[in-house]
């Protein structure tokens, strides 16, 4: 048995591919604001302008001078001009002066003179271009002051933020039709197994479809990033090094996932070793599903070796990889999750973080997450799951009733 | 004033429409499986093989008759004869008779005569085809037998699912590459409002940038639906309905963002009954922000008016567009939250649900939510957030220090 386990935590396995001086960086693209959704901003985003760049009134109302409010009440009302009804997107074109006011909507220019606006409810409507003002009211009461939102030269959005909708929307006030993202990452998936077919031919016995190669593509997709599969490979050294180092020039990234047996295991490890320097990092980690993980830095390319085991590869990727791909993204992102009340005990051993598959039920209007039981790593074992517990590595286990935090899918 | 609040709450909002006679039911797409992620599934899918398909082992090791091992130990081990390497993605050729074995592999096919794999570690290779096993093995030890995983006519997964990596992976085991998904909505955005420019033109004094479209456009997108885009319509309601009634002809579900004030809500009120049977089903919502909201039916056309305000748009989608477009799609998604010690007080009114955004900050290994501060909705509040707090309806607001539940924005 060739093979050599240097077991480390998740943790230090991650650190030691993002701290190593061979790690690589990402390049920068220019694309529109528009389209931008989910990438990672790349440069500290600046105002050039002051938003809103004009006085304007936050309310449907009547520009005036408070100090025409003074004292006024609901039984002792204040009489006031209208001189003017300002049209959304025009500027004023008359000033204010004592008693007299303007008409303004929500968003409309604050005239000169005004200094605040009465609500149109605190007010009444009499002829001949009077009203009634019925409230006092203070300096600034319903408007927003130019720059108050975004001053020049201020960052609105900070290098490393996943852009959202709202971000979307800033930039497109600000004017900012155009932004630099961290570039896709293309992230090849190579398969391999003797004992592999695709899904859409008919088994035989003995062989099982590759689902592998799709489930982590569709994980791949959920990064921001762009994903080549190439076909299955059989387990031939010779032949998976002929494909491995075509894959290995038109991608930022390689991912094999090979059987879970020790034969197909040593091939990739061995694969990984002719691809570049210095080759294989970490070999095994201190989990369950997934010891079997290879991480490897091959001349300032990233190279994994996943457990063929589904669940495990599915596991592997989203604790081990997914913070590795969101690192060079320069990105960390919120990991949503629920805190729930454990439905059943889960066994553990120490030294080792277990990753538990779990499905959340609702019981007299408390969460609780339900341990998904399947002999083995059965792809369907996630099927069944909302999400997973993480039992830490000091832990013997996790009792029954006690509170747990799950993991979400994303 | 011709504005008329029946005001409801959110959920009799919500109800209101999708209980309604003319609530629409969404149209099913055939597509292939490999392409189906985040799609919601359209029918109970069922497996029509069972899988595994063989006997197989799960492990490294040998395949024996468990009896053979009764009584073993590691200082009693018994002897057996190996009588073939069952190759991956191979029938085995030779039955397993007792005090015979066959090397077998992880996912290696389980050969006649046997009933159990015992590990390669509790084994000591010999020579002359001989091994030692040192342990005492169970019947079905380290086997999934066939259909262990999924029976043949078995739900696999049921419809109203949204399609995971996890899903993917579980159709193509089962060779299912094609399946019913609902139909993409086609959804129209319509801003209105004189003072609207596009977001690549220059600001003028009382103008301000459409950022609406755009920022709904894109949590629209994150529905899994598809977004048709439409010019900004003036304050005219005759220019208005004719780009609407264009719209209403392409789109499944209409969203209008009109400005904030009385007049422009006028507008697009009078346009959406003009639209279709029975037209506005609701006009005003008891929530902060994004009272004036509309919600309408249009000759089994969803038609949204939503409030001009930035934030009250988005707030509003979230909250009330986005479980309408679930409901059509037969699929309710687990919201994402994190539980939180509020960090300030937020005031708030009985009768009308609020809707705080918080920024998340880690204090001593805790997560505390801090109410982002802006003294009107201005989307930079949005940006400065990383979720939101619910204040109920029956609550004045919410205490410094006690537990909140902020949801993150999808």
């Amino acid at each position: 048995m060739s093979e050599f386990f240097d077991v480390h935590s998740p943790s230090i396995a991650i650190s030691k591919i993002t701290t190593n001086k061979e790690f690589p960086s990402l390049k920068k693209d220019l694309i529109k604001t528009i389209n931008s959704l989910d990438r990672i901003i790349a440069e500290d985003i600046i105002s050039d302008i002051d938003l809103p760049h004009f006085d304007r009134s936050s309310m449907d109302g009547y520009a005036i001078r408070s100090q025409d409010s003074n004292g006024v009440s609901e039984s002792s009302p204040n009489y006031i001009k209208v001189i003017e009804e300002i049209k959304m997107g025009n500027q004023p074109s008359k000033s204010i002066k004592s008693g007299e006011a303007s008409r303004i909507f929500t968003g409309g220019m604050l005239p000169k003179g005004a200094d605040s606006i009465i609500m149109e409810e605190d007010t009444e409507e009499l002829s001949d271009n009077f009203i009634e003002i019925k409230k006092s009211i203070s300096i600034g009461e319903n408007i927003i002051y130019k720059g108050e939102e975004i001053k020049k030269n201020k960052i609105i959005i900070s290098s490393g933020k996943k852009i959202r909708s709202q971000e979307i929307g800033s930039l497109l006030e600000s004017g900012i039709t155009q932004i630099k993202v961290y570039k896709q990452l293309n992230i090849g998936v190579l398969s391999s197994g003797d004992e592999l077919i695709n899904p859409h031919e008919n088994i035989t016995p003995g062989k099982i479809r590759d689902i592998n190669t799709y489930t982590i593509s569709n994980l791949i997709m959920k990064t921001g990033s762009n994903v080549k599969n190439y076909p299955i490979m059989p387990d031939d050294f010779d032949k998976q090094l002929i494909q491995s180092k075509k894959a290995y020039k038109e991608c930022d990234i390689l991912i094999f996932s090979a059987g879970s047996s020790i034969s197909y295991r040593d091939t990739t490890a061995k694969v990984i070793k002719n691809l570049g320097a210095p080759g294989i990092i970490i070999h095994g980690i201190s989990v369950k599903p997934g010891k079997p993980t290879i991480l490897g830095l091959c001349d300032k390319k990233i190279v994994i070796g996943l457990p063929g085991n589904p669940v495990s590869a599915v596991m592997i990727f989203i604790n081990i990889v997914q913070p590795i791909i969101e690192q060079l993204y320069n990105h960390k992102s919120l990991k949503p999750y629920l805190n729930c009340i454990l439905d059943d005990d889960i066994s553990s051993k120490t030294g080792r973080v277990d990753y538990v598959p779990v499905k959340i039920i609702t019981k007299d209007n408390k969460l609780f997450a339900s341990p998904v039981l399947g002999k083995s790593n059965l792809i369907n074992t996630l099927v069944q799951s909302d999400g997973y517990v993480v039992v830490p590595s000091e832990k013997r286990g996790l009792y029954k009733h006690t509170n747990v935090k799950i993991n979400l899918y994303e």
